[in-house]
């Protein structure tokens, strides 16, 4: 989409994407203690939007999933993943939509095949913080990451869009590893219990939380400390990548 | 569908239904100790089908899976569930399809419709075998029961379908209880042990899965036994409802 004219790519929108279905993506990054989503200012209103789009008529959904997150983030090879499918039948106000897309500019014919029912496949994606270099899209001004409960209320159905990925990645704490995405390729364990808290929106017992991570086999401890702290210096982590990707297919518990 | 001739059906279908989005459902039974599922003897061809559908304007996609589980099996209130959406660019052959439609007398115009590209969205169901009655839909013949490791191969992806359904169930066996829409409302403590070893496609340790199961709390021991078997009867248990749907809903280990 980025690389041509707005006008291009509406002349052309009805015969390279296909009708009625797009897609919207949850990207969770971790920084400074907080779990942080990315949403974009909308240009026609004040609320805020989840990065989403279209499904070319030459792609799977997956394709079209990847490409704009790395059309939103730059960013790619990260972890993403369907979550569910939205398809309420007034996801969008079908009287309203139209004029929000006239006044930046959308003409009438056009505004119309943004008014039809779209069925949104949700996505979430986990990435570092640090490597997103975050861009608006045409509808948008700013693209920028916003702290999970200090964010306001988002456009149509993005909302429970955004909840449904929150307790999809909370219910994944319970059964596949989460963290590899999230932090740098270092870290230490009280880091990562600080990812976990700010994911389940809870404090956990420090001892009772390193207990279970450890239990999982996916740590490697390494033989460094974290080095510029003020108190006794933290022993660094990574993720055995190996045993990681396991746990990510057969799960944490061994199963039966 | 099914209140109203093929025809009927045909003469409207581009208006009444959306375009691209289909669904397909994977209904899981069990059943002298074997885990079936419910397929369509399709009657242009020698291969089997998911039964499935489309969606209505008017209709969310829980609602369309509802209606074509109904329709299928004549069951409702069922364990259904959306685990995945497959969107292969070609998931059907646009050469043949339209060839195989008009075999069974459907005219070129319609076969078009029934050859665009459909993204389909993945359910699977969790049914009582003894409470279905299987009923073909206008593209079949036959809507049967079969094991699921003596089947013959599916049309399109439905194999692949099907495999991701089963592999969906298998994981939720370590985070989820499964069994209340799978086995009769009273059960022993072995058939229950059966239905997790058809799940898995493996033999279990029989005090191994008795510890495990009786650990998630979930199950109530019934003050009676199973009649008219030859040895020691055997005591029957039911699930603990409340708990179960609170299991299905935070998970079974209790969390972090």
């Amino acid at each position: 989409m980025q690389d041509e004219s707005l006008e291009d790519w509406l002349e052309r929108v009805d015969q390279d994407y296909l009708a009625h279905i797009s897609l919207d993506c949850v990207v969770f990054g971790f920084h400074a203690g907080q779990l942080k989503v990315l949403l974009l200012k909308m240009k026609h209103e004040d609320r805020l939007a989840l990065p989403g789009g279209f499904v070319m008529k030459t792609e799977t959904l997956e394709e079209a999933a990847i490409r704009t997150l790395r059309e939103r983030t730059g960013v790619e090879n990260v972890f993403l993943q369907q979550f569910c499918v939205f398809s309420e039948v007034l996801r969008s106000d079908p009287a309203t939509r139209p004029d929000d897309l006239r006044r930046i500019g959308i003409s009438p014919e056009k505004a119309s095949w943004f008014a039809q029912r779209f069925i949104s496949v949700g996505f979430y994606a986990l990435v570092e913080f640090s490597c997103v270099v975050p861009r608006p899209d045409w509808l948008s001004d700013t693209c920028d990451w916003y702290n999970l409960d200090e964010r306001g209320p988002l456009i149509l159905d993005h909302d429970r869009i955004l909840e449904t990925a929150l307790h999809t990645l909370q219910s994944q704490l319970n059964h596949q590893p989460v963290g590899y995405n999230l932090l740098p390729r270092k870290f230490t364990l009280p880091e990562l219990q600080k990812l976990y808290e700010a994911i389940l929106g809870k404090k956990l017992d420090r001892r009772n939380f390193q207990r279970k991570i450890f239990s999982f086999g996916i740590l490697r401890s390494l033989d460094e400390k974290r080095t510029g702290v003020a108190h006794k210096a933290p022993y660094l982590y990574s993720f055995d990548l190996r045993k990681y990707q396991k746990a990510l297919k057969g799960g944490l518990q061994g199963g039966w």
